[in-house]
């Protein structure tokens, strides 16, 4: 406890593991504290748009990044930071395993989360066939039929992985046409197994004690209920508002932390990177949250330089 | 002629290679034109802090990054884009080849040049005992004694890497301390090859044919000439005008391209990214320039689905 650190990077996603190797390389002594090992990007499917790697799984970046990270000394808490408690010119972190931490300086690079949707049937149905997951969960449904819901990148590749497991992926798209990445949308297009149904939401989940049924909120070939084994939610993310709210930080309409041209938020000693921010121009690609890690380390850097 | 490009992107860098592989995952028809592949990363001797790759030439993520490029349909042409001449909603593009090209809408990625040492024997030297690229003339200079000019992250590296080839280095650092990340600077000082001079400047070039001496402003241990083989300038980049000032780009005081959130410019239908522009908080890596890249070319096709 007696240990202050000079920088606590929250989160291990591509930014916050980003943000330590930029650390390691300015030898700026720092701790690591992520509850779930590449966030989000270990999820993916596949990820073809980072510079580097023309194909490569989020479990495989993930390992790769990890072991960068790792290989320059950095220490990786597996743990959630809880509550962090302002202090004078340091804070006080506490994670779910009860442990505390202090930091002089911190950068928040907790990602976001599963948007969800918002049916009251959805916790029961909860591993139980629904699931936003598809590479956590897709497996199960081999030769089964299942519903993708949702219209964009996520969604899209979500089907096509689904489509060489299942026999039939229904997509539903709650406007006029799919978004994101042309080379993924005409793949959908083109898949047999997939079918993109328009225009449509889903209004309801059935089933007696596992998911049986989706109901649409308007008939699609003159029937509102569609049989599924399966049902996998893409339908975007939304921020954590824990910490944020916590530490006052300022955020835009949609809730992700405001960030400078320097990654610095709006409390002192707190730098923000990936996609939590409103950086990137909303972009939230592995690459601009591995870049935002990036320039939020050398800003610390700088800070703690011109503060010794 | 008659064919107008959606996209051109001028430079081959990472900010260009990046723009292009996601101009293609967006399926958006564009072409290259970049004099170097790789742009000045492809200089760099090592490149350690990359998020995925741990250790790895500029001349090998050159390589990786123009394959994804390539595999993706890209065109890439090795020429300069001498002249750029805006027309009603498209620009006419002049290479050095006199090749003519239309484009719809441009990203410049035309990254930054070395910084040169604005002595008179300049370029009397060039080539004959003066370089700016470690990587392509250090190999001249096994066993001998150079110099290397300059106190930051290239300097540093430049002096790691000839330390492994010549005899002896002298690092000539104008301020009282070395720059950049501390991983170098502590390799630097611990290397018995290396001696660093501090608080002194490179006033003059002196040799018949080839360069034989360099001459301090200030005495080092009681004498002002140095006798080198070889001096390498690694004293930062610079801005190159030409292109922007065709277009009258806003530029900030040093002469980058102003970018606003989207890599858009002060000109419509131009985005800049990478080392170019006064993004990513100036901190100009090549994780920085990828993310510049993308985002730019993510702006550029929101910007022609709109127009379509």
């Amino acid at each position: 406890m007696e240990q202050v650190y000079p920088l606590v990077i929250i989160g291990a996603g591509p930014a916050g593991l980003s943000a330590s190797i930029y650390a390691s390389r300015y030898a700026l002594p720092h701790l690591v504290i992520g509850a779930a090992p590449g966030g989000l990007m270990f999820e993916a499917h596949r990820i073809c748009n980072f510079p580097t790697e023309e194909d490569i799984s989020g479990a495989e970046i993930t390992q790769k990044i990890t072991h960068h990270a790792k290989s320059l000394g950095a220490m990786i808490l597996n743990d959630e930071v809880v509550r962090i408690l302002p202090k004078r010119n340091s804070f006080l972190l506490t994670t779910s395993q009860e442990k505390e931490y202090q930091a002089q300086t911190l950068i928040l690079a907790i990602g976001t989360q599963h948007r969800q949707l918002n049916l009251p049937e959805e916790k029961k149905f909860l591993g139980k066939g629904l699931s936003y997951c598809v590479t956590c969960d897709g497996q199960f449904y081999k030769g089964q039929t299942v519903a993708v819901i949702g219209s964009g990148d996520s969604a899209n590749t979500a089907s096509l992985y689904l489509a060489k497991i299942a026999k039939k992926v229904y997509q539903i798209c709650r406007g006029p046409k799919l978004h994101g990445e042309q080379v993924w949308i005409q793949q959908v297009q083109q898949n047999p197994r997939i079918e993109v149904i328009y225009e449509r939401e889903v209004a309801e989940l059935k089933g007696e004690k596992v998911l049986e049924k989706i109901v649409l909120n308007k008939p699609h070939q003159g029937e509102k209920e569609i049989s599924v084994q399966g049902v996998f939610v893409e339908i975007g993310t939304v921020p954590q508002s824990l910490l944020i709210n916590q530490l006052h930080l300022e955020t835009d309409e949609r809730g992700y932390i405001k960030v400078h041209a320097d990654q610095s938020t709006s409390a002192p000693r707190v730098w923000a990177a990936g996609d939590i921010t409103n950086g990137s121009n909303n972009l939230r690609q592995i690459v601009t949250a591995c870049s935002e890690g990036a320039i939020a380390a050398a800003s610390v850097f700088e800070f703690l330089q011109k503060e010794s």
